[in-house]
């Protein structure tokens, strides 16, 4: 990443649920969040992008005049030049939408006399992109090669190589989640039998230990194997093994320096780092190449605590990507 | 790729069996080949290589003083800043050899008067990672993204990616050939079982279809299928469908505009790309996600004729990489 002067930025990742806003200042340092719960349909998502970062605003003191820009993560598929989302199906957004230029007005309109003299630019990036911009900042490694890779509804990964977004020809970079892992195996709602995200998400692990209830399935999953559950071991390993042959994708092919694991499951936290860790040893056991790769060490969770997607989505506000 | 002020280039691409040479014009357009047999060790390399590259500057009558410098494209573990190779198995290099320095030196000894006021530099580069050079520069895409698929012994890919050469940190980028394709399939030397490399390389062909001895067993497999051979057919289907799995990871992980196959296999022509096309369009009637992706029309033949890998090499030679 190339750190021109930059004034404060706000970044915003929308997700299904919920709505995670950063402020950074100057320096690049996240100085101040918000968490919103995320409404479905555009005018609703436009109103919480617009309310979240008025309320970073306010809390700072700041008017509009002192952002650069504000950027936005967000599901779907994303016209970073024009600004427009569609097919945001976790949002409820289908055709069209020109939310930059919407959220834009929408901010204008919330903070009124403190507006500023302009409209502040928004800009939009993939949720997935935006996520692995974040995780290569707060690793401190500008011109770093990074994936960034989400285990969450499904299994993706966004690309930062030599230190600049990669998004593809079309923004399908990262789409690992359908290369085939099992030939024949589970049906894929892309039409594929076997894709790796029938595996390796965290709706493939709901499925595959539905209970209890009243707790997250990764959780219980992973209590059920501190317990002893033999079922549960072998969900877990089944689970590792293909979140493992995901960063085997990622390194073989791309060669990345780091693979950082995001995505709701990594609330796990360190036990899961453990348990894809010794998959990755596992088959560097049975393979010299891939010893000589040592992909163990080049695995990491994406930092605890911190909205890796929105400081990421402030980056793209401030036109680092 | 930066088109920067150039001169003259030259390019060798070192394989196991031959040299080949190109001349690059200003503009860089080939201007002139030779080919020479290879021979083992380092000593052979340096001396075909300094030949081939007198013989180009000779014939076209140009000195040491009119290129901007000469790359080598050649198999084995390169280090392009220090101009070392090592573990270049084919070519009978084990321990690292400053080649780079070793073809300056001999090249001024060979033009003897003619050598110029100063040594050429020589810049070494990955085969694979040049011949990806050369088939963007020969399709014209000044930053364009594009995987040069090399289908021989191995399985390997070269990327470039936003025009610029994508080496990886480790320079292991489109080692593609080690991603399982077939769980608890085939032994692949690398140590692990059902490795993309031993169903779609030419090494997996020859071992498929090893009959009749007098012509390359690519050959013989379509000329077998072409008869109506119902085992050959089933050969050919193994394998490309093998490749079309290639072609997937390089499009689903980098999203590249365009795959172009290379290699030994490649010299097949217009059959090998039709029943790739085939096999990529067989799995896009299953699923709408792949069908968007129009994978078939995105992979390309390596143009027949010029020597992809020694205009890349040229093209590192005068620093576009």
């Amino acid at each position: 990443m190339q750190h021109q002067e930059s004034g404060w930025s706000v970044g915003l990742d929308i997700g299904g649920t919920k709505t995670l806003a950063v402020l950074l200042d100057p320096s690049g340092t996240p100085s101040g969040q918000v968490r919103l719960p995320t409404e479905r349909g555009a005018e609703a998502v436009v109103d919480t992008a617009a309310t979240a970062a008025a309320q970073l605003l306010t809390r700072a003191d700041l008017t509009a005049d002192d952002l650069t820009g504000i950027g936005i993560g967000l599901p779907g598929i994303v016209d970073p030049v024009g600004g427009r989302v569609e097919h945001a199906v976790n949002l409820g957004i289908e055709s069209g939408v020109p939310l930059a230029e919407e959220v834009s007005g929408a901010l204008a309109a919330r903070l009124n006399g403190r507006g500023g003299s302009r409209p502040v630019p928004v800009r939009l990036e993939n949720d997935l992109n935006a996520a692995a911009l974040g995780a290569a900042h707060l690793r401190g490694e500008g011109g770093g090669d990074l994936a960034f890779l989400a285990l969450g509804t499904g299994l993706a990964a966004g690309l930062v190589l030599d230190g600049r977004l990669h998004r593809g020809v079309g923004g399908a970079a990262g789409e690992i989640g359908h290369l085939v892992y099992q030939p024949g195996g589970r049906p894929c709602p892309c039409g594929q039998r076997g894709c790796l995200e029938q595996y390796a998400s965290g709706t493939s692990l709901r499925l595959a230990w539905p209970g209890p209830g009243d707790r997250p399935a990764p959780v219980a999953l992973f209590e059920a194997v501190a317990a002893g559950d033999e079922a549960a071991l072998a969900v877990q390993r089944e689970f590792a093994d293909a979140v493992a042959a995901a960063v085997r994708v990622l390194l073989l092919t791309a060669d990345v320096a780091h693979v950082v694991i995001g995505g709701g499951v990594s609330e796990l936290g360190a036990p899961l780092l453990q348990v894809v860790r010794e998959r990755l040893d596992h088959s560097a056991r049975e393979s010299g190449f891939l010893a000589s790769m040592r992909m163990a060490e080049r695995v990491d969770l994406a930092p605890h605590g911190v909205p890796v997607g929105a400081v990421g989505a402030a980056l793209v506000g401030r036109k680092e990507s």
